[in-house]
């Protein structure tokens, strides 16, 4: 090693010690003669001062960022130079030698805790960013999540297993990458959009216990805080129900945040039905940290005069304090629905003393306006946000203005920690409505999954999904945070015949289910063990336990919007030589030219 | 779970307990009335038996490879009918229940511990081939060797850092595999072929010690044992030498094979320089398990009257008591030699009374004659084989000729673990000599980087290696185990004008060079700090510990000669509209259309 102590780790007990540190300019400070820098490395930063004459004028060219390495003895500091915040804050080390191991050019910018450039600049100079405490601090937090999440998967037997990432194009809700095979041109690979096929193989192939800590790749359309490559935490288990997977799924959690959030989960954590969650809170990810709930009002004004709330669903939520919003704030909410595809966000205010405003009371029979606020669970100075339409939509829209409302209101308790189980979700959702949410259906049905295709139906539905496809449950959990969905997972179809009447459903026929999971199909066929699993999310999971507010904040080198990285500026064109080498636009002179490494049998 | 205990858990002490097992029917015999089956899960194998009358006649259409559910009592089995050799012999399973959680349809192959199929066949039923004991215990070793490790680096506070894999193309030696970008229509990322240059910008980051088991991606003409993605475990530190990274590596090597191999590796492994590799062994990764060693003649012959001789070098390799080779045999070894580009391999018979014989020997002068034996180390009875002409040709030959010597003369002990490292590599090598061996050259220059374009040249070279390339040393060293490279890594350039003179020696002129690795140049300005480090080549290094002859034995789904994969059959083709929409036949037009993203600043 070059040097001989980490700085960050000198105390009062080294005095008198010659030492050897390496490490970074943090900072320089000139007092008349003498020069005084903070030493930076990663353990932390020691004072390195440079004493009138030679050394101080040896000291003199340091700039800000010069990688050096110094000898010098370790000293109490001068009484009353002690920084207690500091835990080297009571030594300083007097130089002896100096060796500048690297010179650095001025910033692009100063490297505080605070930035006022971009990410698109930050992000071009990252190897500057990481030296940053925030952004350091961020990757070592990441990487004790994945070592604290390993020691509870290998204490259960896991095992780790790599998985396959040139592969075959194999549809999970979103658009492949592809790569194209030089050696066997006009073919592609396709990177995974998760393990889901193989892991299941695995346990085909009697593995039980599986987890890899898996690269992903989805080409969506880059939505805010998604990178088109993730990774997930990735787990199969063989001879397992629900339970098991979720129990599997808290010893992970419990461990990671008892370990490093020093927060102690205890017992099981809370669950919620998916009918649950979307009447009560207006979303499948709930965030639960503030007690707002919507109220369903459908019954309520069944026999209303009012045209708008004549409708399959009413419900509503209530904003504490509202009635005393401007004018300027509700029509802000009004837009607020317009962004998310409503007409507009109906409400009432209720006075100091009981008596309703706004333009849709007077719509209201005398009875509605009586017993409205009870009804809705307001009180005076509230104001009461309605929905009307369909169940679906209308809910989405009073989870969207609940969440809203714990912000402005200041209801969020930001240091919680509310965790809730998804679970009973529906098997299918209408192939239209996830379209519409930027998602690739997989078969060309009107149904397509919600989860995915692999998902098992519960018992109860095993037999008869088929027949009422929109109200049949699978076997599927989601694990939220703090409104914020950090994994999903499912007990899978083990079965061939199940597995070939999903596909039905979702209008894949036999010949299309076999060509693009045949595979699967096949494997199906030699005893395959009824088994479950679990993905979480690691990009979001690591952020918010780091109290981060996006992803690209625990990626080391993250893209930006469009997939691109400012760093290394891919992607980029590629040679002529290098497309006509790759086979990119190879044209078939016969038919079926087989593979150059020979006669290999295809399925 | 489906299980309350696993079949290869239990023992004696469970009589009279009733257990539910889960698993597959390894076996099943009918003796009379009575049926016993095997009945396997992942920890191991218990006898279940289902006695005559009703529970015989359930048992009765179990398959092989049937996944079922078993509930009976554990019973002693009785007196004479235990099985020593296995953990569960002593007991069996008498079955109260039987549930047939899944059938199976005949195998395409008996799961024996042996296999007459070939791999195309068993690859493609990867999920059957993954039953069997072998290669299920292959995967689990694995995991326990990347376990075994990540606990090392940990406790040297090591970060794991998940580096991208859809990058920028930066050669290294091999072909990139490429992706189109759809977002930017006619760019494309890279595969990385190494996380080399993130890891070098992790340290310019100040992150000081980062590892990852990174996944990997060369698009090479499949050499036997290649795969297009493969795995090593990667390592980079800050303000190290040479000693510190090896150091590092034997204590990485040392706890693996200490725990899975029950191997104690006792101080520091034995080091070869690159030079006395080449010169004793005549290979840069010596199987140095057995004490044959190259001979160099060059002196010996210097007045020789032979023209085959009178050569830049001469050597010789003994074949203990080849002397006794049929003519047939001797014939084999000049095509041995052909085979690998030579004209044929001159030999000397050593007679039992010491004369010599072969074709060669008349053609020496009688002074040459009478000290051949002693001068080659030769016995009577021994064959001394020889090569003359340029010393790296002629010592590769030599090289080979020794390898299989020491396995027809069975001079290798196969149970050795024979580790060396090989230091003091050249910087350079001829481009002509790599392009040969299958290699892509960086630049276009007459030389290219022995290792790679980062390997910083020895203090003594630093200065002055462009004036004699050939002779440079680089701070590079190579980890080997029974002749086969497992790892190597060096000191890198953190230096931005060294790092352009080596490139310059490559024939990259700075504009080129800034195209290429402008990021990495520019980081270097910015106060790098000294680091370097080593990858080990995970396959590899796991199936020598398995003691496998193939690195598909130790991936979990390989692919074949030629990439491809006969489980999933990918590479296949992509429709049409994947390619309108990957945007793979983009043709701008206009000149420079800007990202999707909107105006980022490209490098």
């Amino acid at each position: 090693m070059i040097r001989t102590h980490e700085a960050g780790a000198l105390r009062t007990e080294s005095t008198g010690q010659t030492v050897t540190l390496a490490g970074w300019v943090a900072r320089r400070r000139d007092h008349g003669g003498v020069i005084f820098i903070d030493l930076r490395d990663a353990s932390g930063v020691s004072q390195v001062v440079f004493r009138e004459g030679e050394m101080a004028e040896r000291a003199h060219r340091l700039r800000a960022e010069f990688c050096v390495r110094v000898v010098g003895e370790v000293a109490a500091r001068p009484a009353g130079n002690e920084n207690p915040e500091l835990p080297t804050g009571a030594i300083e080390v007097l130089a002896t030698e100096l060796e500048v191991l690297s010179e650095s050019a001025p910033l692009p910018f100063p490297l505080d805790d605070h930035l006022t450039v971009g990410d698109e600049v930050r992000l071009r100079y990252r190897y500057l960013d990481l030296r940053r405490t925030a952004p350091a601090k961020a990757l070592r937090l990441r990487s004790e999540v994945s070592r604290v999440t390993r020691d509870v998967l290998h204490a259960e037997r896991f095992v780790e297993v790599e998985t396959p990432t040139l592969t075959r194009s194999t549809p999970e809700g979103a658009r492949d990458f592809v790569v194209p095979a030089r050696l066997k041109p006009g073919s592609w690979y396709a990177l995974p959009q998760s393990p889901q096929l193989f892991k299941q193989l695995l346990m085909v192939g009697g593995l039980e216990r599986y987890y890899q800590i898996a690269r992903c790749y989805r080409d969506e359309d880059f939505r805010a805080d998604r990178q088109p490559e993730f990774t997930q935490l990735d787990i199969e288990m063989s001879f397992v129900d629900q339970e098991d997977v979720i129990a599997l799924g808290e010893r992970i959690i419990g461990a990671i945040w008892r370990e490093l959030a020093d927060h102690e989960i205890t017992g099981p954590l809370p669950r919620l039905s998916y009918a649950d969650a979307m009447s009560r809170y207006g979303s499948d990810k709930p965030d639960i940290r503030f007690a707002v709930e919507l109220t369903e009002l459908t019954g309520y004004f069944a026999e209303t005069p009012f045209r708008v709330f004549q409708a399959p669903y009413v419900g509503a939520v209530v904003m504490p304090g509202g009635a005393a919003q401007p004018r300027k704030q509700l029509d802000a909410w009004q837009e607020f629905a317009k962004q998310r595809g409503h007409k507009g966000l109906a409400y009432v205010l209720v006075g100091e003393d009981g008596t309703l405003g706004g333009p849709v009371a007077k719509n209201l029979s005398e009875a509605e306006r009586e017993g409205l606020a009870k009804a809705a669970g307001a009180e005076p100075g509230d104001c009461v946000f309605f929905a009307a339409g369909n169940p679906n939509d209308a809910r989405a829209l009073l989870g969207a203005a609940r969440l809203e409302i714990g912000k402005r209101c200041g209801l969020i308790d930001e240091s919680a920690w509310a965790f809730v189980w998804v679970v009973d979700f529906p098997m299918f959702e209408e192939a239209a409505a996830a379209q519409s949410a930027g998602d690739v259906a997989v078969g060309g049905g009107r149904w397509t999954a919600l989860h995915h295709a692999f998902t098992s139906p519960t018992p109860e539905w095993v037999d008869r999904f088929e027949q009422d496809p929109g109200n049949a449950l699978a076997y599927a959990y989601d694990l939220v945070l703090n409104g914020n969905e950090i994994g999903g997972g499912s007990i899978r179809i083990h079965n061939k015949e199940v597995q070939e009447r999903v596909f039905g459903v979702m209008g894949l026929d036999k010949a299309e289910a076999q060509e693009k999971f045949g595979f699967l199909l096949d494997a199906f066929a030699f005893g395959a063990p009824p088994h479950g699993g679990i993905a979480l999310g690691w990009d979001r999971l690591v952020m918010l336990l780091a109290g981060l507010d996006s992803i690209r904040e625990v990626i080391a080198f993250p893209k930006t919007g469009g997939g691109f990285d400012p760093l290394t500026a891919a992607p980029a064109p590629i040679t002529a030589e290098q497309r006509k080498e790759a086979g990119i636009d190879f044209k078939p002179t016969k038919p079926a030219v087989p593979a150059e490494s020979g006669g290999q049998a295809q399925s």
